[in-house]
C-alpha cells in the first residue's frame, strides 16, 4: 500500500522519483535502516548473527507494512519509526528483542531520508544526463544555425541556436554535478541513540556505526540529529537542478510561441494538439517543467528555514523537513523528466529562425556597420548616419543594405557588398562556436567518465 | 480511491482538512462543477434539462472515477479537467454533448480549488475556533495567575497565565477572521471559456455565470484565469493561521521545558510519554502544530511568486499552485489539529508558575522599588541603593525584602512592610486582568454572532 | 542623514516609498510616538504638561538625530529604541524624566514601524489608484479592440484588448483594497510595557493607550508584541500588490516582444532605447516592474516565519522583521511606481494586434464553425471536415473561408458569406464587453467614494 | 560616498561585509571590472596599452564616483552599469573609446556582483574561522562536562557540552568549506558581449576571457548571461551558513534562559544587561545572530526563483538578484559577526550543568537500570520494577537510588554500589568523548592546511 494519489501526479510528480518516495519505499529504507543495523551489531558482538537474520528477514518486505495504519499511529509519538520498531519487532519474534538496539527514532527516519534521496537521485540523475546528451546534440546539430539573440525579450544581435542550447547545457551539467556530489559526499548514515552519544553500546558505538555506513552505501559520519547541513545542501542542489531545468523549459515555451515558432513539440498523440484548435500546439511538456520546477524555491526555503534545530532534537523543525523534502525530490524529479521529454519531443524550424533573424530587415546589425565605419569616418558621424538609415527603414522606406550603400557617408567607406557582408548574421557571431564545442566537450567528458 | 498516502500524514496532515483535500474531494468538486454548469445552462435555455439531469446523475458518484488514472491521463493535455470530462461525456450517455459546454479545463480546475478550499475551511474554522474557546476559557480561568513575562527568553517583569493566553487568544481569533472573510468574499466560481470571454454563449454567458455562483454557493466574479489574487489572498489567510497557531505551540514547548515546567500536556495513553524515559513528558501535540506550521511561509511564498500569468492562460504558474495550494491547506488543518489537542490535553501547574516567579529571589520587581523610591530619594540614589541590594542577593547574601528594608536609603523612605507590598508580584501586573477581559469578551461576542 | 544608498534604488526602490522608509522616517516615527506618548501621559495626569511639550520640542527635529550612530549603539542593546530614547532623554532636559515613562523598547520600534507603513501606504496607493485609473481608460478604450487570446502563451481564440486590460484592472483594484482595508484596520498602536501589562501605569494603562492611539491616527489594540498577524497581514497585502503588478507588467513585457510589437513603451529620452541597437525598444518600466515584483514572495516568508514570537519578547523573531518590512515597502512602492511609468509610456498598435489575430489564417475560429455546422451536419462530421481544412491551410493550400465554403459538407450547410461571418473574430469576442464595463465601473466606483 | 544607513545595521548588518559589500564596493567592483578589461584588451592587440593604462587612472578611485547619481540614472537604462561607463568614459578623455569594448552592462554588474562575493567572503570566512576555532576549544575544554541532553526540549539522557559544541562545530565547518569550495569554483567572471557571442572581438574574445579572469582574480567561464547556477549555489551556501549559526545561535539562548542558565553572554558594559532589571543577562549577540540568520531562507528563495532567466538576458529576474544578493552576504555576515561575539562572551557554568543533570532526581538514567536488569531479572519485570520506582520518586517519596536498592526485584541483582554507578551519568555518555575528538580533530587539520 502505497501513497496512490495520483490527480496532480501526471503533471506535478511525473517521472521515476515518484515511487521512489512513496510511503513503500520510506517503509523499505526504514526497515533497510533496522535490518542493517541488527548485520552490524552482530558484527560486533553486540547481538546474536542469527537474531540479526531473523531481524533481516522480518524487515525483507516492505509492501507487507501498512504504511497508512503505521502513519496513524505516528499521530501518538510524534514520528512513524515508533509504530515501524513495534511492528517490526513483534514479527521478529523471538529476535524482537535485538531491534532498534541502541537506536533512537531519529536515527531511523534521517537514515531512510538519505536512502530514498540515494535512491531517487539514481534516477533523477539519469533523466537529467540524458538532457544533457540531447542538449549537447542539439548544440552540435545547430552550431552553425543563426538565431535572433534576445535581450529583455527584444531582439539584440545574431547568436547561434548551437550557443543557446550550450548555455542550456552548461546549467543542466553544473547541476547535475552538484548533485553527483551532494549525493557522495553528504548523504550520510544517522546513527546516535536518544542524546546523539551511542550511550548503550558502551565502546562499541563507533565501530557499528562504521558497519552500518558501509552496509547502507552511506557515507559515515558523527551523529547529526540537530546539524542539518546535509539536509540543506542536498536541498539546495534540487533547487538548483530545478533553476536549470526552468531555464530551459522556459525558454522552449518562449521559443514555441505563435509568433516566434521557433521551435515546437511534437509529442505523441494527444499532447499538447487540440482537436477544437487545430492551430495550437501546446509545449506540454516545458510547461510541466516549468510548473514542476517552481516548487523549488519555497520548499527549499522551508528546508533551510528549519535548519535551526534545538538541543539534540528539535521540537518541531526536525518533523517539517519530512513533507517538503519529499515534495522536493518529486518536484525536481518531474521536472528533470518533463524536460527530458520536451527535449525528446523538439523540433527546431531553422527557417523560423532565420526568418525572426530577418525581421527587422537587418537592424540587427547596424551597430556592426556603425562599428566598421567609425575609424575612417569619425564614430558619431558613423553613428548619426547609419541611425538615420535605420530610421527610414522603421518607416518602411527601404531596405538596409540599399539604403546604407546609399547614404553618402556610408557608401564613401563602404560599397554594395562590404555593407551586404557586414548585414550578414552568420558573419557576426563571435565565439559562439567556440564556446558550443567547449560545453559539449566538458559534457561528453563529464559523461565517458 | 484516494491518496492513501499516510506514513507523514499522523503527524503534518493531521485532523479533518486531510480527506476534504484528497483526490476524491478534488473529483467531487470537479463534478460538482459540470452539474452545476449543465443545471445552469439549463436554467437559461441553452441545454435541455433533461440533459442536464443525467449529466448531474453521471457526476454523482465521485468515489467511481479513478483520480489515479485521471492525473496519470493528464499528463497529456497538461491538467486532469480534460480526461474528467471525457470520462463523464461517455458516462452521460446522449447528455455527453452538452457536458462542459462553454467551459474550457481552467474553469473546471480552478472552481474545483475554490470549492476543496470552501469545504476544508469549514472544519478548520471550527478547529480553530475550539481552539479560541479553550484559550478563552484559559485566560478567564487564569486572568489572576502571575506567571513570569519572558523577554528574551529571560524573566523580565510579572504578568498573569490570563494574559498570555489572551494575547494567544487574540492571535488566532484574527486569523480565523481573516479565514472567515476570505472564504466569504474572495472564493469565486470561475468561468470564462478558453480565452475568459465566454464567447460560445453568446448573450448568455453572464447569466450562466450568475446562476453557477449561485449553485455551488460561490461568489459571482468576471474570469480571473490570470487574476489571482483570490489565491494569493487564501493562501496568506492560510499563512496566517499557521503563525498564529505556531507562536501558541511555541509557547507551550518551551513552558513544557523540564526546567520551566509551567504546562504540559497529558495526552491519551502512548502519547508523549515514554516508558523508558519516565521523566519525559513531550508536549507531542504542540511539536505537530508546529511542524505543521512550518510547512506554511515556504507554500505562501510559491503561491505568491506563481501570481504573475501570462496573457489568459499560464504557461506553467497555473499548474504550479496546484499541489502547494493543497499541502497548504493540510498544513493549516494539521496545525489547527494539532493546536486543539495541545489545548485539550493542556494540564496548568499554577505551582511551578509561583515557584518561577520567585526564582530571581525578588529581583524581578527591584524596579518597581526604585520607581517608588525615586520622588523621594531622587532617581540615581534609589538605582544605586537598589542595584546594591539586587547585587547583594544574586550573591546568596539574603533576601531581597531584607536587604532593601535594612538598607540606610530605602529603609529611610520604605518600611518592611511597604517594601514587602512592592516586592508582592501579584500587585504588579497593571492591565493584564482589563486586556485579558477585553480579548475573551470579543472572542465570546465574536462566536455568538 | 538619510540611508543614502542608491546604486540599485533607480531600479529597485523606484518612487516616493523609499524616502518614506529610510532612516530619518523610522527616526522622525519613533519620536513621534515619544512625543505622542508624553503628550498622552499629560492627558491623563500621569506627567506633566510642561514636560511633555519639552520632549515634545526635543523631539521634532528628526534630521537632527544621527541614524548612523544610533544605528552602532543598537549594536550593544539590540534595538534602536534604547539609543533614541537615550538622546531624547539628554536633549529633553528636566523632562528628560519623563522620556518613555511606562513603555518599552518594543512599543517604539513597532508602532514607528506602523507609522512608517501607514505613511508610506498613502503614496503607495497613489500611485496603484493611478495605475488603477490608466487600466479603466485602457479598457474603455480598447474594448473593441480586438486581440488574440493566448493560453500557454500559443494563440487560442478571439479575445479584446479592452477586457485583457480590464483584468489586469481587476487585479491591481483588489490589491488596493486590501491594502487600504489593512491600512485601515490593522495597523496599530504597541504599547504595553516590558511585558505588554502597563505595570508602571497603574490603573491608568489603557486611558493612555486610547490617547495614544488617537493622537498617532492609528488603530487601538491590546499589546502584541508577540502576537503578530498584523505584520503578516500587512505582508501579505504587499505581496499580493507586487503579484498583481507583476501580472501587468510581464504581460506587457510580452505584448512588446519584437516578434509580437502589440504594445511598447515610449518613455522620456534615453529610457529603453538603445543609439547602438536602433531597433530595441526595451520596456525599460514594465521589466523593473517585474523585477521589484519578484522581491516579495521571500520577504513574506520570512516574515510569516517570524510570526511564531517566543513569551511576551520575541528572541530573534522581532528584530528580524524590521529589514524585511522595510525592504518590502520598498518593492511593493517600487513596482507600483514603474507600473504606473510603464501604463503612462505604453502605447498600444492596434495593427499589430489586428494582424497577430490574422496570423494563422482564421483557424482561431475554426472551432466556432464546427460548432454552428453540428446541430446540421453532425458534431463528427462537422469536426472532420473542419479539421481538414485547417490542415490545407496550415499547409499553405489556401484561404481558410475558401476552403471552407468549397468544401461539400460545409458548403452544404453554410454560403460564403456565412463562413465569413463565423470567421470573423469581432463576432467572436463573448461577453467581453460586459466583463470590461463591469470592471471599469467597480474602479469608478470605487475610487469615486 | 556609501550607503550609510544604520538604523538597524548594528544589528542585522554587523561586522565587516556592509562596507565590503556597500555601493562604493560594488561601484569599485565595476571599476574594477573596466579597468581590467581595457589591459586584458590591450595585451591581446585590440587596444593600445596606453589607453588602457589611462582607463585604470580614471578607474582608480571608486569614491571618488556618486554611487546615489548613478543609482539615480540607472532608472533610465535599468541598470547601474551604463551611467557607470558614461561617467568612465568621460573621465578617460580620449581614452574613452576603448572603455567597455565588446562588453555588455550585464558583463560589468555580474563580475562586480562576484568580485563583491568573493571580497566579503574573505572577512565573513575568517569571523566563521573564529567560531570553529571558538568551539574546536570548548568542545575540548567540556569534552568531560556532562550536560543533560535534551530532546525535544525534555530532558533525555546525559550528554557531554563537549559533543554539543562539536556537533555545533561540525555545522559550522560543514558551511565554512561549502562557501570555501563555491568561492574558490564558481565565483566566474561574466564577459559576452551583447548576446554572449563576443561578436565585436572577432576572434580574440575566448583570449581576452582568459586574461580578463586571471587579472580579476576569478574563474573562467563561457558566458553566463542566463545560467545562473553560480548565483545559486553562491546564495545556498550563504543559507547554509545561516543555518548552522542559527543553530548554534538558538541553542546559546535556550541554555542561557534563566531557568536553564548553563550558560551566558559577558559582553562589553551596556550589553544586555539592563540597569532597571539587574536580573537580566540578554544573551544579545546570539539573538543578534538569530534574527540576521533568520533573512536568509526568504532571500536563497528569491534568487532561486530567479535563476530561470530568459534567452540571451532576462527581463526582470536578472535585475531581480542585486538586492537580495546583497541583503544575504550582509545578513550572513552579520550572523557570523554575533555568534563569534556570543561565543567570545560565552561563560559556561559547570555547576549549572550539573544541577540540571541531577534535576530528574537520576530519573534520566532509570533506562540504563533496566537495560542493566534486563538480561537477569527480564526485561518486562526490569521495566516495571524501575518505573514503579521512577514513579515514586515523581511523587517526592524518596531517592532513586534509595528505592531501587530498597525494590526486591531490583535489590536483588544490583547492590546499592552498582545502582550508584548505573546512575552515575558521568558513567553513561557512550561514544561522545570520540565524536568530539575527531571534530576537533577534523577542524585542527582543516585550519592547519
Amino acid at each position: 500500500m502505497s501513497d496512490a494519489t495520483g490527480l496532480f501526479d501526471g503533471v506535478l510528480a511525473a517521472g521515476g522519483v515518484r515511487d521512489l518516495t512513496d510511503d513503500t519505499a520510506w517503509v523499505r529504507a526504514m526497515l533497510d535502516f533496522e535490518a542493517a543495523l541488527a548485520a552490524a551489531e552482530a558484527e560486533h558482538g553486540l547481538v546474536d548473527p542469527a537474531d540479526a537474520a531473523a531481524v533481516a528477514d522480518a524487515a525483507a518486505d516492505p509492501s507487507s507494512y501498512d504504511a497508512a495504519a503505521l502513519g496513524r499511529a505516528a499521530a501518538g509519538t510524534g514520528n512513524p519509526a515508533g509504530p515501524l520498531v513495534r511492528e517490526l519487532t513483534d514479527r521478529a519474534g523471538a529476535a524482537g528483542r535485538i531491534v532498534h538496539l541502541g537506536a533512537t527514532s531519529q536515527d531511523v527516519v534521517d537514515t531512510a531520508a538519505m536512502l530514498v534521496a540515494h535512491r531517487a537521485l539514481e534516477v533523477l540523475l539519469i533523466d537529467l544526463r540524458v538532457c544533457g546528451d540531447l542538449l549537447a546534440d542539439l548544440a552540435e546539430r545547430h552550431a552553425g544555425t543563426v538565431q535572433v539573440g534576445r535581450t529583455l525579450l527584444q531582439h539584440a544581435l545574431p547568436t547561434t541556436f548551437g550557443v543557446v542550447a550550450a548555455s542550456w547545457l552548461s546549467g543542466v551539467d553544473a547541476a547535475s554535478d552538484r548533485l553527483v556530489r551532494v549525493r557522495a559526499d553528504r548523504l550520510a548514515v544517522q546513527f546516535g541513540g536518544a542524546v546523539g552519544t551511542l550511550a548503550s553500546l558502551g565502546e562499541r558505538g563507533p565501530a557499528v556505526l562504521t558497519s552500518l555506513a558501509a552496509l547502507l552505501g552511506l557515507r559515515e559520519a558523527a551523529p547529526w540529529h540537530t546539524e542539518r547541513t546535509r539536509v540543506a545542501e542536498l536541498a539546495a542542489a534540487l533547487g538548483g537542478a530545478c533553476g536549470a531545468v526552468a531555464t530551459v523549459a522556459r525558454d522552449v515555451v518562449l521559443l514555441a510561441q505563435t509568433e516566434v515558432a521557433e521551435v515546437r513539440e511534437e509529442g505523441p498523440e494527444g499532447t499538447g494538439g487540440s482537436s477544437t484548435m487545430p492551430h495550437k500546439r501546446n509545449p506540454v511538456a516545458a510547461v510541466a517543467a516549468v510548473a514542476s520546477a517552481q516548487q523549488a524555491p519555497g520548499l527549499v526555503a522551508t528546508l533551510f528555514a528549519a535548519m535551526a534545530q534545538e538541543h539534540q532534537r528539535a521540537a518541531g523543525s526536525w518533523h517539517a523537513e519530512w513533507v517538503p523534502l519529499r515534495s522536493l525530490l518529486r518536484a525536481t524529479g518531474s521536472a528533470a523528466h518533463w524536460l527530458r521529454a520536451s527535449l525528446e519531443r523538439l523540433r527546431v524550424d531553422e527557417d523560423a529562425m532565420r526568418a525572426n533573424v530577418g525581421l527587422t530587415g537587418g537592424l540587427l546589425l547596424a551597430e556592426r556597420v556603425t562599428t566598421a565605419l567609425a575609424p575612417a569616418a569619425g564614430r558619431l558621424a558613423a553613428h548619426d548616419a547609419v541611425t538615420a538609415c535605420c530610421r527610414r527603414v522603421a518607416e518602411g522606406r527601404g531596405e538596409l543594405a540599399d539604403l546604407l550603400a546609399a547614404d553618402p557617408l556610408v557608401g564613401a567607406h563602404l560599397d554594395r557588398s562590404a555593407v551586404a557582408a557586414l548585414l550578414d548574421p552568420a558573419g557576426y557571431v563571435g565565439s559562439a562556436a567556440e564556446f558550443t564545442a567547449r560545453a559539449v566537450a566538458a559534457h561528453r567528458g563529464r559523461t565517458s567518465r
